[in-house]
């Protein structure tokens, strides 16, 4: 995993992957999949939609740290059976075979088999509407993956898998945040 | 544009395409392009990132109306072109030959060359984070368009399109609400 610039990392949640978040709640890893969330500033911060109703969520609210782990579409059924059961009786990185790595700010581990890492702490809890606003302080890109295109749940148990690349760089110029 | 069911409306977004907002201020449409944006709830309830320094804020803040469109990528650079002007200076309905269309529950204007609409009125604007909490109150998809990809804004200029779909609805089917 090399290093990203902290102004970029961004660019690895905007077009709205299906994510996997970690968490470490002084005990074990847990791991759940997530594809309601948005960038909230570039420096960066995101929200994500979650609650009482995930397992994950009480590791979330007690550490106020976590993981972005951005997953590829290699990785899809791993990602669906994360999604489906439950961390109150599951060893999620040991049942999908995934491997914890230590971060360096945060105690949630980051996943080393996927793409990209974002060390997270939590800002703010936004109780009303299960909203959670994650500052990221440290992001991660594995360069060396063959597979990279990630993927984006419908909603309806179907998914859209990353396809063409279209630059619009001139005439966004205006609008890219220094250095991205 | 025929009618959505309320309860699908949600996986128009999900997967995270860049999207247009409509507004009405009481005077005239203007046009907003967005890809800063989640899911809330399946109801469905939308939050989008958005604040002073965007000219559509003033009249999403005074009518708590707006309708989020979805555009397709036959319409990239009408899209880019429409979040890289200002409607303080610019009728973009005009400039980018664009109809807007009366919806039925908001003053806000649907626009007729876009993939669906979603008429919406705002819930809550959480000013701490810059985050409008939207709730859908009616869907419309175009189901005879040729082309029908979205696409996603990466946030470096570049973008990403839809491409090939993988269902697996039978492993999802215990996360899935009713009717979707």
């Amino acid at each position: 995993m090399k290093k990203l610039k902290l102004n970029k990392a961004f660019t690895l949640i905007e077009s709205g992957p299906v994510v996997l978040v970690t968490t470490q709640d002084g005990k074990k890893n847990n791991i759940m999949t997530i594809s309601w969330t948005m960038v909230v500033d570039f420096t960066p911060r995101f929200a994500i939609t979650t609650g009482p109703w995930n397992y994950s969520f009480a590791a979330l609210s007690k550490t106020k740290e976590c993981v972005i782990a951005i997953p590829t579409v290699d990785m899809i059924d791993k990602v669906i059976g994360i999604g489906t059961c439950s961390g109150a009786s599951t060893d999620k990185f040991e049942k999908f075979m995934l491997t914890p790595r230590r971060g360096k700010y945060v105690r949630a581990p980051l996943i080393a088999e996927c793409a990209a890492n974002i060390e997270c702490k939590v800002e703010d809890i936004v109780d009303k509407h299960n909203i959670i606003v994650l500052e990221g302080v440290a992001a991660y890109v594995d360069t060396s993956r063959r597979v990279k295109q990630t993927f984006h749940a419908v909603g309806d148990g179907t998914f859209i898998v990353d396809g063409r690349k279209i630059s619009r760089r001139k005439m966004m110029l205006s609008k890219l945040p220094a250095g991205v």
